[in-house]
C-alpha cells in the first residue's frame, strides 16, 4: 500500500510548468508572474505637484504670513498633462494642479487654500518649506527597480503598479487546461429523469468547479457505458486534441466492471491502494495515443472520495504548474471537539468546521465517502494521522483551511 | 465634511440586490446562491452497496466463519447502474457492486475480498451485521431536506450536491456590470510612448481587477479631454446601453479642470469631502440619461487614494448586490509595530503587513497616495482612527484582510 506522500509524490511528476504566455492585464488577474517586472521609468516619472496650487520658490515667500500676505505674478498655469512647461521666472510662480509636472526653478507648492487664488498676480499667506507637496521622480519606484517578483499573484494593485510603469501585458503561466471525465453507468445528467439504481452525475461538475477554483480550466465529458475500447478511443481523441492533465472519477476500484482501470492497466496508468481514507484506489500515469502523451490522474468515483482525493493529489499540481507561491492549502492546528475512531495505517481526511476564535474543531457528518452533503457544509478537512486508533477530546489535528467565503 | 461611515451609507444606498437569475452550475461558480436549494430526491435515493462484493441476508450466514464458510447459490448479478433489480430470493446471495441497488430482501452486503470470489456460488468466510456495508436512503439527505441555504458561496462540494439531486442550474444574483470611467489629460494608455509631463494610466487596469476580484463585471473606458460636454456625451451612451454601476476616478479635486465634478455637479452627483486619508475628495449619486438612472460613485484620481476608495465604498456595495454573506473584508486586531502619526478629523487606511502569528502590523511605504508600489506589496490595509494623532508601538489597531495569496 502507497502512502499518501508517495502518491503525491507520483502525481506531482506528472506535470511540470506550463509554459509562459504573454497575457493583456485584464487577462493576467489572479494568475501567476512568471519573470519579474522592473521599472521601465520612475514612478513618479517627474517631479509633480501634490496639491491643486501654486509652484513657487520656497525663498522668495520666506516672509509670508497671514498678516503680510505676498504677492507674486503668475507666469504660466500648469494643468495636468502639460507636455510644453517653461521654466519658472524668478519672482515669478506658477499656477499648477494637482499631478502636473513642477516647473524648473520651483521647488515648493503652495496649496490654493492658503492663498487669494489669483490668475494675474496671487498672494501667497505662508512661507513654504522646500519641497512641500512636491512628489519627487522616483519617490515610489526608481527607473529599473523590481516592483513585482516573479511568483506575485497578480491582484488588482499588482495590475496597478504594472499598469503604472507602463506594462501592457503580463508574463504568466498559462493555466493548465483539463479534462474531467466521469465513469459509471449509473450516472444520469442532473435534470434528467432519474431510473431506479441510477443516481444523479456529481463529480464531473464537482471536480470541474474545483479545476476553475484552483486557477486552471476544465471541461467535462461524462463517459457511461462500461465500453473498454470506446472509452479508449474517446480518450484518445481529447488527448490528440489537446489536454494538459485528464482527471476520471470512478471505475477504479476491485469490482468485475471497471472501464478505467480496465482500459488503462498496462497503457501507463499504475492503479494502487493509498493508504488513505476517503481515497484507498487511486491511479496515475502517462498515456501515450497516437505519440501524443498526456498525464491521467484516475480518482475513486464516491463523491465524497474523490473532492478529497483532487484536494489531496490534483489542486497542489495545477497550482505549482502555475508557479503559485503556495499551491497547497494553509494548515492550522486545532483542538479536536469530538471523540473520533479510525482505522490505523490509513491517514484520514475528516469533513470540519472549524472555530478559529477558540481553535477546536469538530466533525461534519462521517466518515463515510458518499456524504456529499456534509461536505457542502465543510469549511475544512482534518487529518487523523495513520498511527492515530483514536482521537480525543482536545487532541491537536492538522486542519486543511478549505476556500474562505468568498 | 462627511464621515466614513455617512459616506459608505450613500454609496450603499444607491446599488440594490441585483436580479436573480438561474444559471448552469459550471457557471454559477463562486456567485451566491438566491433560494435555498431543497433535495427533490433523497441521497442516496436508493439502499445501496458500499462494497463490491454480495448482498445477502444476514440471518442465513449467521453460521460463516474462516473455519466453516457457508455456500450460497449465486442467484443474480447487479453491476452500478442496473435498473431492473428482482427481488433477492431466501437461501440465495446477488453479485453486487459498489454503489449498485439493493435487492429487495437482502439485509448486508459481504465485499468479495471475504469470500471466494464466486459466480455461480459463492462460500462466505464472515457472517455478517445487519446493515453491514448498506448505505441506507436518505443517510445523506432525506427527500424534502434543505442542502444549501440561501446566501450559500457556491464553491466546487456546493456545485457537487446540488448536481447530486438533480439540479442542472442555479438561482444566484447576477453580478453587476460596473463601467470603470478614469479621467485625466495626463493618461497615456501602457505600453504606448510617454512624454514628458505624461503618466502611463493605472486605475483603470487597477479598478476593472478589483471589480472583477469581487465576483462583479467590468469594462474600462479611459477618457482623457478635459471636455465636459463630450464626458456627458460618453458617459450618457454607456449608461443608455446598460450599467449597473459607473465608477469615476479622477477629475474630482478642488483643481480649475475637474471633468467629472463639472461634468456631474448638479446633474444627481454630490460631490463631498469625506474625513479619511487618501480618498477624502469622494462624490456619489444617481445620474439619469434620457430617462435611463444609474449610480455613479466618484473616487479621486491618485492610485492608492482611488484603489482604498474603492475598498472602503464600492466593494461591499458590489458584494452586498449578489447577495454575499460577508460582504466586507475580514477585519482583525493587531498591535503595530510603528509609531505613526496621523492627522486629526481623519481616518488613515495606511498599507500594511500583518505578521498573523504574533500578531502586530507594520507599515509597507508611507501614508501618501502616490505610493502604488508599496499598495502592491501590502497584504492588508490598516486603521488610525479619526481621534488618534499618534498611534505607539504596541498599541493596537483593526487591520482589513486583503486578498491571501489565491
Amino acid at each position: 500500500m502507497r502512502t499518501v506522500e508517495e502518491h503525491r509524490a507520483v502525481v506531482a511528476a506528472l506535470l511540470g510548468p506550463t509554459d509562459v504566455v504573454e497575457l493583456p492585464l485584464a487577462e493576467a488577474r489572479g494568475k501567476v508572474l512568471a519573470e519579474a517586472v522592473t521599472a521601465a521609468i520612475a514612478l513618479p516619472p517627474f517631479d509633480n505637484s501634490a496639491m491643486d496650487g501654486y509652484a513657487v520658490r520656497a525663498a522668495e515667500l520666506a516672509g509670508a504670513s497671514e498678516d503680510s500676505p505676498v504677492t507674486l505674478p503668475v507666469a504660466t498655469d500648469i494643468p495636468a498633462g502639460r507636455t510644453d512647461v517653461p521654466d519658472l521666472a524668478p519672482g515669478t510662480v506658477a499656477r499648477i494642479m494637482t499631478g502636473a509636472p513642477m516647473p524648473v526653478g520651483a521647488d515648493a507648492v503652495v496649496p490654493v487654500e492658503l492663498t487669494d487664488g489669483g490668475t494675474e498676480t496671487v498672494a501667497v499667506r505662508l512661507a513654504p518649506e522646500v519641497g512641500r507637496h512636491v512628489r519627487s521622480i522616483g519617490e515610489d519606484v526608481h527607473a529599473g527597480a523590481e516592483v513585482l517578483p516573479a511568483g506575485t499573484v497578480l491582484g488588482a494593485a499588482q495590475i496597478g503598479v504594472a499598469a503604472a510603469v507602463g506594462r501592457a501585458t503580463l508574463p504568466v503561466r498559462r493555466p493548465p487546461h483539463v479534462l474531467v471525465l466521469s465513469t459509471g453507468s449509473e450516472l444520469v445528467a442532473p435534470g434528467e429523469p432519474l431510473q431506479p439504481g441510477q443516481i444523479y452525475e456529481s463529480n464531473g461538475a464537482m471536480l470541474a468547479a474545483a479545476v476553475r477554483d484552483a486557477g486552471a480550466t476544465a471541461e467535462q465529458l461524462r463517459f457511461v457505458p462500461d465500453d473498454v475500447a470506446e472509452f479508449r478511443k474517446v480518450l484518445g481523441e481529447r488527448i490528440v486534441e489537446g489536454v494538459d492533465l485528464v482527471v476520471t472519477s470512478g471505475g477504479v476500484s476491485a469490482g468485475a466492471y471497471e472501464v478505467v482501470k480496465d482500459a488503462l492497466t498496462g497503457h501507463g496508468v499504475e492503479f494502487v491502494k493509498v493508504g488513505m481514507q476517503p481515497g484507498g484506489p487511486q491511479g496515475a500515469g502517462i498515456v501515450e495515443f497516437c505519440e501524443v502523451a498526456c498525464p491521467v490522474v484516475t480518482l475513486p468515483g464516491n463523491p465524497v472520495s474523490s473532492q478529497v482525493s483532487f484536494e489531496v493529489f490534483v489542486r497542489p499540481v495545477l497550482r505549482r504548474a502555475m508557479g503559485h507561491p503556495y499551491p497547497d492549502r494553509p494548515i492550522v492546528t486545532a483542538r479536536s471537539r469530538d471523540v473520533l475512531t479510525s482505522p490505523v495505517g490509513r491517514r484520514q481526511f475528516r469533513r470540519g468546521s472549524l472555530d478559529a476564535v477558540d481553535g477546536t474543531v469538530g466533525e461534519i457528518g462521517s466518515p463515510a465517502s458518499h456524504m456529499l452533503a456534509s461536505l457542502a457544509r465543510a469549511d475544512c478537512l482534518f487529518v487523523v494521522p495513520e498511527a492515530a486508533e483514536r482521537v480525543e477530546v482536545g487532541d491537536e489535528v492538522d486542519v486543511w483551511l478549505l476556500d474562505p467565503p468568498l
